[in-house]
């Protein structure tokens, strides 16, 4: 107990041996490391966590980058989450380009670590998590959390944000296959990216027609609302007093490369962050990542449990049975479930 | 008892009404028809399962549409399960062409049946596999099942088949996108519709060349294989004896909507099966159908069975006490399931 103390006590100073040490434990047995992340987690709930998702090449990582290096600007302790859930390299920074370790690396208020699937995507939602709220309680006011790709693994990891950007690039081959289901529907703050690039105009032409068409659904429970650009309504969120108001998805055109638009998407995360703060949306947010966690973390553990309970002879045996057509599949689970006692009498 | 008895005998007389409102049964409630599933099981067993899925707009349906014209010239009766798993529609066969409808309805050889998620992609998964099986018990000798979309569950829904077909076309903005990861993975024959259009020959390659670089990891050990062309090496299967020879996936050109190069993708679709049978890999994919099956149904079960002994309200609770910070979710989670009998003590 005392050599975890210690170990949190670093960990609150913001030692990085500590916290790189400590997010290998987590990322290599989740529940070795349970009794270290609830002595943090009173810690935690200070950090601003921004999610960054999109496909390969929109030019996501160099994004990510900038902002990074905008936050510093500005003194504020950033911590860069980089997930790759079809990777099953894993570790200090292995993802990570050259760029970004040559613009961050040894600026001790950034923390960069790389993290992948090893195969086990519930697993990387779980860990993801776990390593956000050990930077939070580490001091780290920004975290963002750059997942790469754009599937449904990357929705669930960007659910775990406060505010969330999905990256689109022109020239991506079809536009529209670019914006993929379920990936505008997490959007606080869409951005096209490489905006110098033929076909610039026409993405953010169809994203503002997605959003417009009522494609993202948003928190709320209307469907209809209208997209607005940055630059036209800077000063709306500020009045925001009335906690009905919902957020409009805004639309940002970057040139990551060169640093531009990247001031203005900038204040376009912090008009999120006010917007949530004050219509009470964070307290929504923050009551809904951690109802999603729990839901991941129970159903994880219990099947855990229930397989440990079933053991795998029993499992092959009536795999062998089904095949046979001995019993059905339904007779075969309840069966099993009964004799693990892990159900009750059918209601 | 005797009206179910009824039933099961209408079933497996053939009777489209029993099977129509049977099936309505399985979608509506998973639970309301376990015991006819149970009793029509030992009937199940000597169907051919064929996936088809592919990204929208491959021609997927018509080619579909083609190969059950193809099978009941042959007078094999077929059944069509037609599974979107983003529409909220499901029923007779709502999502169907029309095309489909005109050459196909009125034929008591084919059985039409379209199925939507309503919004539960593991219900659907198991509606899918209970269907199939019911159409396999009132002696439909081959049911194609086709998964419009390419993500994960339709990759999770194709693991239900014997046989599966991914479709390609060419021209679809940017051909590598198409061929999504997970989805070529689970193909046993390569299908290149649409081959009249600009593009096709190099689609093909494509595929032939991802097939060389061992993209596509097969049911066997070794990663190494090659493609072949189903023409050149027609008669290749039919000498299979060692039950160690691992397919090789056929690459097939088609252009549906004219029937063309669908006989030969025919004689693909029953080479496969002819190698399942002589190769001893037929019942070895009943086998991880079965554990599949299992494996969904033990979490389905349990998961409900653990929020009914949670109760929404005390969920509720913790998520607030996890908010406020008073319990982390790793203890939160543990002290739930504790509370509700679900788990032993630690090991």
């Amino acid at each position: 107990m005392s050599k975890d103390n210690a170990i949190i006590a670093r960990i609150l100073q913001g030692d990085r041996r500590a916290l790189a040490r400590l997010i290998s434990r987590i990322e290599n047995d989740g529940r070795a490391a349970t009794d270290t992340l609830a002595a943090l987690y009173p810690h935690t709930g200070r950090a601003h966590i921004v999610g960054v998702t999109g496909a390969p090449g929109t030019g996501k990582s160099t994004l990510v980058n900038e902002l990074a290096k905008s936050y510093r600007a500005r003194n504020v302790q950033v911590g860069i989450v980089a997930v790759d859930p079809s990777s099953p390299f894993s570790g200090g920074a292995l993802l990570g380009d050259r760029i970004r370790m040559r613009d961050l690396s040894g600026d001790p208020g950034v923390f960069i670590r790389s993290m992948a699937s090893r195969g086990n995507l519930g697993g990387l939602a779980r860990a993801t998590s776990d390593v956000v709220k050990v930077l939070d309680a580490a001091g780290y006011e920004t975290v963002l959390v750059e997942t790469v790709g754009a599937g449904q693994s990357e929705v669930e990891i960007a659910r775990t944000a406060h505010t969330t950007l999905v990256i689109e690039a022109p020239g991506m081959g079809d536009d529209v296959q670019a914006i993929k289901a379920g990936v505008m529907e997490i959007a606080d703050i869409l951005v096209v990216n490489k905006a110098d690039r033929e076909g610039a105009e026409r993405t953010r032409q169809i994203l503002q027609a997605m959003l417009e068409l009522g494609l993202k659904p948003g928190y709320g429970q209307e469907s209809k609302h209208g997209a607005r650009h940055h630059s036209q309504n800077q000063d709306e969120n500020r009045s925001v007093t009335v906690p009905a108001q919902r957020w409009k998805p805004i639309i940002c055109s970057t040139i990551a490369l060169q640093g531009q638009g990247v001031p203005e998407l900038m204040q376009a995360i912090s008009d999120h962050y006010r917007y949530l703060q004050e219509s009470g949306r964070w307290a929504e947010r923050e009551r809904i990542r951690a109802a999603n966690e729990l839901d991941h973390l129970l159903r994880e553990r219990l099947i855990a449990h229930m397989l440990q309970r079933i053991g795998p002879q029993r499992l092959k045996e009536t795999v062998n049975r089904i095949v046979a057509r001995d019993v059905d599949v339904h007779t075969a689970a309840s069966d099993l479930l009964a004799q693990a006692g892990l159900t009750s009498a059918p209601s």
